[in-house]
């Protein structure tokens, strides 16, 4: 499966003269702008990261599909807007297609399921986690290339999947280990209400572009932009904005909304999902401070048409919405007549890493194998394969230094590791047949017998 | 992160008529020639493979980086030979940069390497699994987006990472439940040996190239070859091919090897390295029936310098080799004056994952969570979500149907979907506190209390 490698020397010796002018011609290694490589700390947290909310995922009955990088120019274009078109990587294949580079999982998604909606049937559950790609500015300190983690239930238009939803953002960032986060809810009914009452139907996305500014410039601002943008009159945005700013608890927010929204049907339809929303999330175990009613969520424009919600974390309510997503009424209309309702939420998984990492929640040893044997004995090779080998197959990490180095290099290097536990074996300890085990973190040091340290390793790690 | 997608319809509902107009609209659903979606069954055999893979490595101390999947044009071009020059994804790039999607996982780290071993420090030991693309014909059932999953240690000259190399090997092809197959062994430099005593150097690519066929066209047309192609004379040829076809306990083979190459200099060093290596090996406990000294293995041309390594299953020789690999002498030359000696390998994880199919070791049931609740009486969604979510708190995977249809079509979903279990609790057993467990592959039930269900249903799920 590897590829040989044309080298640009030949085979014989190369003498030192010629290595210099060779040196001349090196081409330099860099990435492209706005791309970036994985060191192995940073890779490590991804790959838990992932494997963690892959595991909640399917603890939901979630199952992960995978598509393309690439797909034909004419599924993305004109998906995502003006901007995605533009920050699109789009080229000719040496086939002379036109192609383009996935810049979300939604629109593959929606691909996807109308091919194969018939095979799998409804409802249907799935994770997508993927790299997308978007050329957009850098400046902003944004990555062309990043990863998303998508899951969605379509097929059904019952709250129950809404409801559902909910639970697995919750409990995939408490099992990241934080608990101090908050899943704003929203439903774009009962702004649809709203806006019936108020005759703004016709501005309602200019309205709703300006209300998501809210948290950003404030309701001065957001008022203004109402009517300045929107077209709306002051009394106008002055009650979007009312209703926008109801704070209090589920019941008395709940409760305040009923008067602003159930004369339009649309209006009181949306406040009772959201009333059983929360009631089906209080069932299931969701503590209120973390669900919270917030009538200013919006998301977005014209996609989604039921729940929706973001996450926000209360540590870091700054870096903004780790996880977004909502109800749609039909995921794939541009590509099959079949109808598919459904509600699903994307994880932004570099945000997530990155908070992780600022409030220092990112375990930097699990990066590496726990216990490290230096090769001491430098005869010993064959001893030291075996022996790690044994304790490999009792399930534990091991790393073997290939090199029998001084054992102070080794141990420096072990350090720079992070490992947390060395085997010393050398000339002595193998005739002995007692090893000596050193905490790397705190320098002590367990004397212990070759033939128990499976078991004492395994104790020492909690493997 | 979730873009709002443009809908072609306005918000308002749609009459059939129009629905029928809109269907004459659609973009027609497909993949690219070449390229494939991955349904949850196969999606979740990869997922299972590559985290099957990772365990391993991360048991001898690997740890993960990535690399993006477009680099600058001038790091990848004419690095992987003429054929992947012809068949690589390159464009230029919306900022006008002239770009290319990575084709392997070698080539990037190489340019990682030498970006970041400074950093890093040596020996490095590291795992990569990621996609590459490559526009090859797909007459051959090749597809042009496929994974990969390298691993490699560099840094270091020592036989120790070798070694390492084919216990990785064989402990992961071990791991994904297979016990019958076998690292054919090699190295380079006892070919260089005999070449030197037969003064074939300088013909030595096309003497390989021609003897990388043996397998499939057979001594006679290899001899035949190496006469045409390679000027080689008809002695030599045959001489070539004895050592080649050379067969036997590891151990006839090394000793009728030594009269063969032991006058060359390199020659000898390459048998002194294959008889430490197999000693090696042997002392960590890999058994001789799976490390086989084959003569014949030479794998590609003019990267690797020292041992050589292919992997063939058993019951299915004709896939080909499954992870394959070797010891280099210089990873990074072409972006760095550093030497990084080293020894690797790369899991063909597509062509295991066939392999596993074909034979049948693939678990289709692990695709997805294994216990199903059937929504069953319309008035009690909240107790059913409380239900669910305690027994995920308890740790297992529960899948709610989110509608309360009837029982039949609920457990046709199960079915299809392949759930082990499933949890029945009807408007008599929320009264009684006891409900059904049903297994859907026996059709047998049991009763259990409600207030044990968890524990029941953990060992019967055995987690």
């Amino acid at each position: 499966m590897r590829l040989a490698i044309v080298r640009l020397s030949n085979s014989s010796p190369t003498p030192p003269l010629q290595a210099h002018d060779q040196a001349m011609n090196k081409i330099q290694p860099r990435t492209l702008k706005g791309f970036r490589d994985f060191l192995p700390p940073a890779a490590s947290s991804r790959e838990w990261l992932i494997s963690t909310a892959r595991e909640v995922y399917r603890s939901f009955g979630f199952v992960p599909i995978d598509t393309p990088a690439l797909e034909h120019l004419d599924i993305l274009v004109g998906k995502g807007g003006a901007e995605s078109d533009k920050q699109m990587y789009r080229f000719t294949d040496p086939g002379g297609r036109e192609v383009g580079m996935r810049f979300d999982l939604t629109i593959p998604f929606a691909r996807f399921a109308s091919q194969h909606i018939g095979e799998l049937g409804t409802p249907f559950k799935r994770y997508h986690s993927g790299t997308v790609w978007r050329g957009e500015n850098t400046q902003r300190g944004r990555y062309r290339e990043f990863m998303q983690c998508d899951f969605d239930t379509i097929g059904t238009t019952s709250l129950v999947a809404d409801i559902e939803t909910l639970q697995v953002i919750h409990d995939l960032i408490l099992a990241c280990g934080l608990d101090d986060f908050c899943v704003r809810v929203n439903n774009r009914k009962v702004l649809t209400g709203l806006f019936e009452r108020l005759e703004l139907v016709d501005s309602a996305s200019a309205v709703l572009r300006a209300l998501d500014k809210l948290d950003k410039v404030g309701p001065d601002k957001v008022a203004a932009e109402m009517v300045s943008a929107a077209g709306a009159s002051e009394t106008q945005a002055r009650e979007v904005l009312s209703l926008a700013l109801l704070e209090g608890t589920n019941g008395t927010v709940l409760e305040a909304l009923g008067p602003l929204v159930n004369q339009s049907e649309t209006g009181a339809a949306g406040l009772a999902e959201l009333q059983s929303l929360l009631q089906g999330a209080a069932a299931a175990g969701l503590p209120e401070k973390r669900v919270r009613l917030d009538v200013s969520i919006a998301r977005g424009l014209d996609y989604y048409t039921g729940t929706v919600f973001e996450t926000i974390l209360g540590e870091l309510p700054g870096i903004g919405s780790i996880c977004s997503g909502g109800r749609y009424d039909n995921l794939a209309e541009l590509y099959t007549k079949q109808r598919l309702p459904g509600v699903g939420a994307s994880l932004g998984v570099d945000r997530l890493l990155a908070a992780l990492e600022e409030l220092g929640r990112l375990d930097q040893r699990a990066s590496c194998a726990p216990i490290f044997v230096p090769y001491f004995d430098a005869d010993r090779r064959d001893s030291y394969l075996g022996l790690c080998a044994e304790l490999r197959r009792a399930g534990l990490a091991v790393e073997f230094y290939p090199e029998a180095k001084k054992l102070g290099a080794q141990l420096k290097y072990a350090d720079r590791r992070g490992f947390s536990l060395a085997v010393i074996v050398g000339v002595r300890e193998w005739e002995s047949g007692i090893c000596s085990v050193k905490n790397l973190a705190t320098g002590e040091s367990d004397e212990v017998q070759l033939a128990d340290l499976a078991q004492d390793l395994r104790h020492k790690t909690g493997q």
